[in-house]
C-alpha cells in the first residue's frame, strides 16, 4: 500500500445519485491505491439541515483551499426561487474553463467509432448572466435602475415582452482562448475550433472570436478555424472526426457538450473538470441527480470515476489516473458488469467492485 | 399537359449556387405540368446594378401580392455593414414559423434510419433582435438612449464588455405555438416537443414555454412535453425516433434543425418553409450559398426541389407535390444519377433530367 503523504480533495456528492456514485469513487480510489484525504461536504438542492443553507461560506472555502475537487449531480429545479447550484460553484469560485472530453469508449458500441473530442466551454458569463427583464417602455434591459436612481416614474414596463441579456467580456474570453490553446499544445492535440453565431451575434459572438484570434496567432503549430455553432453541429452528426478542440461561450458549450456526450453513449459515460485560476480543478460529473433511481443501487458511476481520473491527472498522478481509467474501460469492455443504463443488469455496487478486482 | 390558369409564385434564386438550382427546379415543375407562373426578382448580397439595392420593395411587394414563393441562398458575410438578407426577409415579410422536416431518403443511407421530425423555429425575434451594445455604466442595453433623451452625459462606455439582447414576446410565442400544434393535428402528429433552457433563462425560455402550455391545454389529443435543449440535443443523436414535433425560439430552432439535417446527411437534402401572416409562405432552401462551386453545374438542387415541394403542398396541389417528391426520393435511391455532395458524379443538369425523366 501507498506510503505517499494524502492529498486534501473536496468531496460534493450532491443530489439524487450523488452520494452512491461518490461512494463508488472512494472504493476506486482506495482499492487503486490513491490517498486522497476527502473533505467531504454536504451541498445540496435540498436545505441542509445542519446549516440551514444550501451552500456553505464552507464548502466554498473548501475547494480554495484544496484547490482541487470532486462534485455529483446537483438538481437545477426550474422556476424555483435561487439559482442553480451547479452554476453558483462556477461563478462563485470562478470556474472559468470547463473542459469535457467525449471519446468512444472501446467496447461500448454507439453509432460512431473514433470520436475523441474535447469541448472547452467559457464557464462564467454569457447566456448565463442572470440578468433578465420584463422590457419597459425604453426597451432597455436595466433603464429601471437608472429610472429609479433619479427618481424617475415614468419608465413603464411592456406587458408580454421580456429580455434576457448576454454578456461577453474580453477577460473571460481571452482566458478561456489561452486555456483552450495552451490544452491543445500540452495535450498534444492538432485544431482549435472556435464555434460561435458572430452572423447574428456580432458583438458579442464577434468579441469573443476577435480573442480567438489573438490567441491563435500565438500558436502558430496549432491549427485554428471558426465555426458557425449550426454548422458544427450538422458536421458532428455526419462526422466528429473532423474536430478535436471546441472552444465556445457558455450556452454553445452546454449544447455542444451535450451533443457530444450523445454520440458515445450519453452524459452517464462523459467527465467534465472545471479550471480556475492559480490552478483550482473542480471535477464534476454533469449529468442529472436521476431522483427516480436515486438510493436503489442501480446509478452508473462512470461519468464521476472518469471526472475522478481527470482530477488525478490534474494533480499530476498520471499513474494512478491511467490505471484506474483502464480499469474502468476494460470492465465495461468486458460488459459482464454494466449498469442498467448500458444494457446490463448490474447495481452500482456490483460495477464498482468489478472495477476494483480490475485493479 | 395541364390546362389550368397558372399560379403566381415568387422566386428568389439567390447568391452563388441559387440560380442554377432555380433552373432545375423550374425544369422539374415544368416537367411535372405544374403551372407556376415564376415572378423572378434578383436578392443578393451583392447590390444589384440596376436598382442600387440589395432588396428592394418590389421584390417584397411580390411576396405580399402573391402569398406564395421559393428562395435559394443567400450568402450572410460575417461583420458585413448590413444585416442579413435572409432574416431582412424572415423579419419584413413577417414569416413567424419556419418549419423545417428532417426525414431519412429511402436509398442514402446515413448512421440513422426512420428519421421523421418537423422543426418548428420561431423566426422573428429571441436571439436575432439585433440588438447589441457596448455595456455602459449602468450595465444596461439602451440606457445610453435615455441618456441622450435627457441630455445626460454620465453614461460611460465599459471596455471590453458587451451584450446582445434576447427578446421573447407573448405575441410571437403564442403565434409559433399555436402553429405548431395546429401541424401537428392537420399533420397527423402525436407529440409536440418544446425545447428551450428555461433552466437558465427563466423569464424569456419561462414565458415561451409558458405560452407553449396555453395552446397545449386546447389540443389534449397531442403529447406535449418540454425539454431542455441540451438534452434534447443529447437524445437526437442517441435516439431520434423519441421526437416528433419540435417547436423552439429562434436560435435554438437554427441549431437543432441542423443537427437533424445532418442525422439525415446534411442540409442539402432537407427543405424547409416560412410561414407569415395571411396564408403567406415563402419556401426556402436553407444551405448556404457554396460560392466555391457555384457556375460549375456541380450543386445539388434537392433541398430547393423539396422546399418547392412544400410550396406546392401549400398551394394544395398535392398530385404534383407527391408525383415530383417521389420522382425525387427515387433518383437518389436508384444512385445512378447523383451530385458530387452525395458520392456522386453526375451534374446538375444530369441530376435534373434523371428526376424528369422519373415523371
Ligand atoms: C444543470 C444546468 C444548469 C447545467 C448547465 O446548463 O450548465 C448542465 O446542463 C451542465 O451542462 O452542466
Ligand atoms: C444564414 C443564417 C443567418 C441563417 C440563420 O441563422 O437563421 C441560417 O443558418 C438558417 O438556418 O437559415
Amino acid at each position: 500500500s501507498s506510503s505517499t503523504t494524502p492529498i486534501k480533495a473536496t468531496l460534493f456528492p450532491g443530489d439524487g445519485i450523488g452520494p452512491e456514485i461518490a461512494e463508488s469513487v472512494k472504493q476506486v480510489f482506495t482499492a487503486a491505491d490513491v490517498a486522497i484525504d476527502w473533505d467531504e461536504h454536504y451541498v445540496s438542492t435540498e436545505v441542509d439541515p445542519r446549516t440551514n443553507s444550501f451552500l456553505t461560506r464552507e464548502s466554498l472555502q473548501s475547494v480554495l483551499d484544496n484547490k482541487v475537487g470532486l462534485k455529483g449531480p446537483m438538481a437545477t429545479p426550474i422556476g424555483k426561487g435561487h439559482r442553480s447550484l451547479n452554476l453558483t460553484l462556477r461563478k462563485e469560485l470562478n470556474l472559468y474553463a470547463n473542459v469535457r472530453p467525449c471519446y468512444s469508449l472501446p467496447g461500448y458500441k454507439t453509432r460512431y467509432d473514433d470520436v475523441d473530442l474535447i469541448t472547452i466551454r467559457e464557464n462564467t458569463e454569457g447566456e448565463y448572466s442572470g440578468l433578465e427583464h420584463q422590457v419597459s417602455l425604453f426597451f432597455s434591459s436595466l433603464v429601471k435602475n437608472l429610472a429609479d436612481y433619479l427618481s424617475f416614474d415614468f419608465v413603464k414596463v411592456v406587458k408580454g415582452v421580456v429580455e434576457s441579456i448576454k454578456i461577453i467580456t474580453r477577460k473571460a474570453s481571452m482566458r478561456v482562448a489561452e486555456y483552450a490553446f495552451l490544452y491543445a499544445k500540452t495535450h498534444g492535440r492538432k485544431k482549435v475550433s472556435a464555434i460561435h453565431k458572430a452572423n447574428i451575434m456580432r458583438k458579442t459572438d464577434g468579441l469573443f472570436l476577435q480573442c480567438c484570434d489573438e490567441v491563435a496567432e500565438k500558436y502558430p503549430e496549432i491549427e485554428y478555424e471558426k465555426v458557425v455553432i449550426d454548422n458544427c453541429c450538422m458536421m458532428l452528426v455526419k462526422n466528429p472526426t473532423l474536430f478535436d478542440v471546441l472552444v465556445m461561450p457558455n450556452l454553445y458549450g452546454d449544447i455542444i457538450s451535450d451533443l457530444c456526450a450523445g454520440l458515445v453513449g450519453g452524459l452517464g459515460l462523459t467527465p467534465s473538470c472545471n479550471i480556475g485560476e492559480d490552478g483550482i480543478a473542480l471535477a464534476e460529473a454533469v449529468h442529472g441527480s436521476a431522483p427516480d433511481i436515486a438510493g436503489k443501487n442501480l446509478a452508473n458511476p462512470t461519468a464521476l470515476l472518469l471526472s475522478g481520473v481527470m482530477m488525478l491527472r490534474h494533480l499530476k498522478l498520471n499513474k494512478q489516473a491511467e490505471q484506474i481509467h483502464s480499469a474502468i474501460i476494460n470492465t465495461i469492455a468486458e460488459g459482464k458488469y454494466r449498469t442498467a443504463d448500458l444494457g446490463g443488469t448490474s447495481t452500482t455496487t456490483e460495477f464498482t467492485k468489478a472495477i476494483c478486482d480490475h485493479l
